[in-house]
């Protein structure tokens, strides 16, 4: 990778730069026709879809229960275990996520309070073909059950050889209530406003090509969605004391995933820097995936090298990595200086995929610097809050005056005589 | 309003065929070359629209302090105290939202937890002329200042009399930053990518017309946003104890923000109805925004008459208001009744424009049936959160082999050897 050994003023101005894309109106207008035709033709669109797209002739696009049943049979026991170990830890972490709401009734006769309420209907977006990840399946259907959703059902585009089994099997053991074949910006068009098989759902999740990505953010308002995702993102903040072997592996799980992958490190010791591109090419050479990690490590990635370990939180906060490693020693008395990262990996036996996979966390992370504003999916994502109130007549006779007063500032007279129709507001 | 008597099903399906349009195309072409102009030349753009739109020639947007403190110092007496109580009862309500996160550190050698973060910028659109409210300007920004919001900037189009006074000082007590004069979807697009003068923002939120939404809508990804808003609602459920008065009085105080609001009511008596309908047009008679609120009445609202309670909370969450009042008996033991509305008003004292301006919960609220998946303006609106891990040796010694069991089946090799190159992993 480059190493970078500009001043810290002129790395920030570089990260700056980066903006992400307006929506690309030709595919837009291809999206919009399939919606709208979706819309006024349901199923009967859906099919037509899936044998143009994805070359499948489908009666019912339901996988009968029996198939995911068999598909959890036949996976291997080690799979099984792996399975059901990522499931206990993600369950135990996300159960933290819980909020219950509040009743305050501290104010004489007054009741104010929110109520936490599951979405009644999730809808969960799988790619198919080698981007069918079974531990994604688990990182988004298990929160959506903690939260309590009621129907939580998946699509996922028809394969001439079959849904992966694992994928199902992972479905299975999450909690998933409904699987449908049916993929592309079709399958959203469908979760969004309901064809005669597939239910309207409240939210849609889920990573997808160019055309769910388009026909997720055409939707939105029509039901909730997640964030659109980018290529996946590594970034390690290291000091001499870190094992450049280790760093190299860590930063090339990333490179592994997609050409587009980023892959950063960012440490005080050029000498760290020098090692870690060496270990690169040692590892690269028989790395399966090594055409994809190369050209991540070529044209994404760099090595930044900067003074003091503070530059280094600071160039890292502006780039909002999806994934941060803290190399350093006693790397937990650097939490305070996080400000922007999807997931943290504190020390060295915190490699990144532990926490793709087992350690509990949600690996469904923003992308492309979305960590500024946006979250790990997680229980939060499958709720939404209801507030109340309830007023005694001697409550209400002590504020009622604030409220007309404000109600005629704004020329809004009618709110006024609402509150004044109440004889104690008089 | 039009009396309905159909069946709960026959009124469930009516419920289920509205749905939400997509963009205007052509709108967002307009959009899109305003965003491009604002991103490619930044000020003199902004300049440049505000002369077009809001025939106002800019030197410098920022609303200077001095104009501010001047304008707290010129609203009277009884309006101070008003937006101070306000702010009291806002200021406690929310602050019960407030999330710090967890450390999880039960299982032996593993530390797992989550950091709640403030957005460091967020940015508000407040609207021009009428709608500009200084209630709502207390709504947003005091949940923002309570989740630690560093930098909070509101944007406001231009008015040829100066920007309301009510609503600059209701801007200082919320504690808001920095004011701008920019409106329409130049302010949204500043926002969005910043200018020489705007900063740029973590999140967007408040209510604009088209434009403003369709440019919201537009930036989504690049920054957060908030729910597009569309036209107030109210839904009432009432039986023969409701006071007819007080029912029409709380329909009105919705209809007079927009000829497309939606007042609702929906009761067990046919006589309440009619006595209702009588009232509105007592009432209406000397409303002064009576043109408005009538025509929200004849066009949108309509009065539903149902045989049991029941019916009409499961008509009422299939419509999902924004505002939902309870006018029964003892009012709280069907708030487990209530799976989508967006704010609920208990009992007859509770008025709804009580809610609007003094209570404390939110008045930002989802609307057009939005309540199905989305939640009040709150202090979760204004922050994200990080997750973070550490494993001891052990830990990790004992948890490796699921983690390169997963990673193997889903093909990717390099995650595997990530957590191999750990001596303890092997």
């Amino acid at each position: 990778m480059k190493i970078i050994t500009a001043t810290l003023k002129e790395q920030l101005a570089q990260v700056k730069q980066r903006t992400a894309a307006l929506t690309d109106p030709k595919i837009e207008q291809t999206v919009r026709a399939i919606i709208e035709n979706v819309q006024q033709n349901g199923d009967e669109a859906l099919r037509d879809y899936e044998q143009k797209f994805d070359q499948v002739k489908l009666d019912d696009f339901r996988v009968p229960q029996a198939q995911i049943d068999q598909a959890w049979e036949q996976i291997d026991a080690d799979l099984k275990q792996a399975l059901r170990v990522a499931k206990t830890n993600i369950t135990s972490f996300h159960q933290q996520e819980i909020d219950n709401g509040f009743m305050d009734a501290a104010r004489p006769g007054i009741i104010r309070g929110q109520k936490v309420i599951p979405l009644a209907t999730v809808g969960l977006y799988v790619p198919g073909g080698t981007a069918a990840y079974p531990s994604s399946v688990l990182m988004s259907a298990i929160p959506a059950k903690i939260a309590g959703v009621k129907r939580l059902v998946m699509v996922t585009p028809p394969q001439k050889n079959g849904i992966n089994p694992a994928v199902l099997a992972a479905a299975k053991l999450a909690g998933v209530d409904d699987v449908y074949q049916v993929g592309g910006a079709q399958a959203i068009a469908a979760l969004a406003y309901g064809t005669e098989s597939i239910p309207q759902v409240d939210k849609i999740l889920g990573p997808g090509n160019i055309f769910v990505a388009t026909a997720k953010k055409m939707v939105f308002g029509q039901v909730a969605i997640d964030m659109i995702a980018g290529p996946s993102e590594i970034g390690i903040i290291a000091d001499e004391s870190a094992n450049p072997r280790q760093v190299a592996a860590d930063l090339l799980s990333q490179a592994e995933h997609d050409k587009l992958a980023r892959p950063i490190l960012v440490t005080t010791s050029l000498e760290l820097a020098k090692q870690v591109n060496q270990e690169l090419e040692v590892q690269l050479a028989t790395l399966p995936r090594q055409a994809i990690a190369r050209a991540s490590v070529e044209n994404q990635g760099f090595i930044a090298v900067l003074p003091t370990v503070s530059d280094l939180f600071r160039l890292m906060n502006a780039i909002a990595p999806e994934h941060l490693e803290v190399q350093l020693p006693d790397p937990s008395q650097y939490l305070s200086e996080i400000q922007n990262a999807g997931s943290v990996f504190l020390g060295k036996n915190a490699s990144e995929p532990l926490g793709d996979y087992v350690a509990g966390p949600n690996h469904i992370l923003p992308t492309s610097g979305t960590a500024r504003f946006s979250s790990p999916v997680g229980v939060y994502d499958f709720v939404k809050r209801t507030q109340f109130i309830q007023y005694r007549a001697d409550a209400l006779a002590s504020e009622a005056k604030y409220v007309t007063k404000l109600a005629r500032v704004e020329g809004l007279e009618g709110h006024a005589r609402a509150i004044e129709t109440r004889e104690v507001a008089k």
